[in-house]
């Protein structure tokens, strides 16, 4: 079929006041453009994507946020249809779209002053259609819908609408520090708020001789794959040598409370960064009593101090369903390799940390003076 | 088919440590017995569930967290099987799941020690299947699997596997106070709560003369819908009266601040319950983006100074996707019906707000002195 552009839909931007749409909308259009390195064009609550190579260009649409839907089409004038649906069902017999069974129907959409209404063109181009390839009619539940778009004199044709990524344009909501790992959670919860358009710094924790070059390898890559989301508005990363900060948590602190304290140093490194670099909340891949550092207990202690708004989008999910979302959005191939994990994990982890006796493990630790040092080297 | 009992499955729990995973599954036979009145049996790492009314028992087991999957079965012992197998499939054909054409498979599990192996046994009662009905085997993508469990002498068949809802089961993770309102969102952020294990106190802000009955009225059925989840463990109500500082917001505060300075004192009195319940954690239904109030800004701005963390499921989300959840767990239809909306909302709300300014709105409205005493007053 010769195509000659995209027709892009999005959603929820449309519920917002016409200052903030437009914000969106441009935000959308340097998006796409940065993504598919194509001209794109505006109008009446459309975006119009002119590929140089339809199948790349289809490709990269799915992976660009605030997308809901988008359809290759044709383009014509009014006075042209008859012809041009013609070529159109030529089109769709020789792919086999279409055929003498192929029940269909056509769907009219007009903007503009027109001496027919759409349900009179609808008529006119099914009759095209039954006469060209006498297959049946099925308004209700057709295998294939036409459509027919007329804005004024310009007339769009189409017949597939593909599912876009959803949510809304990235970097429309500002920016926000992420905890990212080399695990199968952290890349879900980052991926998420990005759909959300949150511009994305993604924080990662190098456990030195408490982990291995693989994690941190992991970690390079997780940021290559959520990259591909993040067309205009790419992530940024930044490393925290954390390994001797681990070190003096083992040694000097309560053994069961290494985890607690390095989460809890998280926070407060990450919100110094946020602070920083002017983002306004910190995410993480927290989700309620999946693993033994996750209870409601030490989620109280942990964020104990922290400044900013702690996100944590994957908070009601099962596993199951984090590593569902993994799966499409590409991460999991990359999390499930193993890399040997963090070896400072105690042997019975705090599971029900008590609030002042964190506070009290961290004075006994120095932390806010060792947090402050590792934050000055970063 | 006469079944005698049904097989529950679980599914992250069987991760914990074997204190934890003993704890969670002796609460989750407690939640079923409340949800179905039944006899439950637990045994090597499975639930049995003695039904008194078998479609009323499968209809409540949908609703008790922590349930992956559930089978209706009959048991026998390993003398008897083609005999009952037998009788099973004349059920099969009587329902019509069985017909000649069907393509089936057998899959035999095994505990204990016995003269054969499963795939000897599977073989034997495909053997039994074949003879009496004719079907042809298909052990790649059958139509149809006729499970056969052998656990020592007892033996399980059973065909149908149905999903539960997953999660963990209610009460296994502490207590949350949740916002919950008459709108869409917060019952989808509550109800993930519990299905990963939380029990709830849901907390109402009656906004009186600036709210309508009827969103009181959605708040009651939303709990009762909700409470369909919570056999053993029900959802407390709390209902605070926010009119008066409503009124305070708007005749004292900056305009555009009111959705500021409420949601603020909503987390501030959410605060000071969870302290005095025992609660670990606020629950709400913030979602990045999808309305003025729920910028990154406003997040900061409004959650500043809460001592509790807020844990928001619905952060990452779609209004779409909530809506799907909404009208999947019976609480869309509820949440959809007009209550009229909160008329304190001014004409352009702040949605950038400052934390400086925000600071400044309270100390000029008294904020933390009326919020003591409406929480006195609670």
């Amino acid at each position: 079929m010769d195509y000659s552009l995209i027709i892009v839909r999005y959603g929820e931007i449309g519920l917002k006041s016409s200052k903030v749409r437009s914000r969106f909308e441009r935000k959308l259009v340097k998006n796409i453009k940065s993504a598919t390195d194509c001209e794109v064009d505006r109008n009446q609550g459309r975006i119009y994507v002119f590929p140089k190579n339809m199948e790349n260009t289809l490709n990269k649409l799915n992976k660009v946020f605030g997308i809901v839907s988008y359809s290759p089409a044709i383009t014509t004038y009014v006075d042209d249809i008859d012809e041009v649906l013609e070529k159109y069902v030529d089109g769709l017999l020789e792919e086999g779209v279409l055929t003498a069974e192929t029940t269909f129907a056509i769907k009219c959409r007009r903007v503009g002053n027109h001496d027919f209404t759409s349900q009179e063109m609808a008529g006119h181009c099914g009759a095209i259609v039954v006469r060209k390839v006498g297959c049946p009619v099925n308004l209700s539940n057709p295998d294939l819908t036409i459509f027919v778009e007329i804005r004024d004199d310009e007339t769009f044709i189409f017949h597939e609408k593909i599912e876009g990524p959803g949510g809304l344009p990235l970097g429309t909501q500002g920016k926000v520090i992420s905890l990212l790992s080399s695990g199968i959670d952290s890349p879900v919860s980052t991926y998420l708020m990005m759909k959300r358009g949150c511009e994305v710094i993604a924080l990662y924790f190098d456990g030195e001789e408490f982990s291995t070059p693989k994690a941190r390898e992991k970690f390079d890559k997780l940021v290559d794959a959520l990259n591909k989301y993040a067309a205009g508005v790419p992530i940024q990363k930044r490393v925290v040598k954390y390994g001797d900060y681990l070190s003096h948590c083992k040694d000097e602190g309560p053994e069961k409370m290494t985890c607690i304290l390095c989460k809890s140093g998280m926070y407060q490194i990450a919100s110094k960064l946020a602070e920083k670099t002017g983002c306004l909340a910190i995410v993480d891949g927290s989700s309620v009593g999946q693993v033994a550092s996750q209870t409601l207990a030490n989620i109280l202690a942990t964020r104990d101090g922290c400044d900013f708004p702690i996100l944590s989008p994957l908070i009601g999910m099962d596993k199951l369903e984090i590593e569902r979302i993994a799966d499409k959005i590409g991460t999991f191939e990359i999390s499930k390799v193993s890399d040997g994990g963090c070896s400072a994990v105690p042997k019975y982890p705090e599971t029900k940390a008590d609030i002042v006796r964190v506070k009290q493990a961290k004075e006994d630790i120095n932390h806010d003076e060792i947090i402050d040092e590792i934050f000055k080297n970063l």
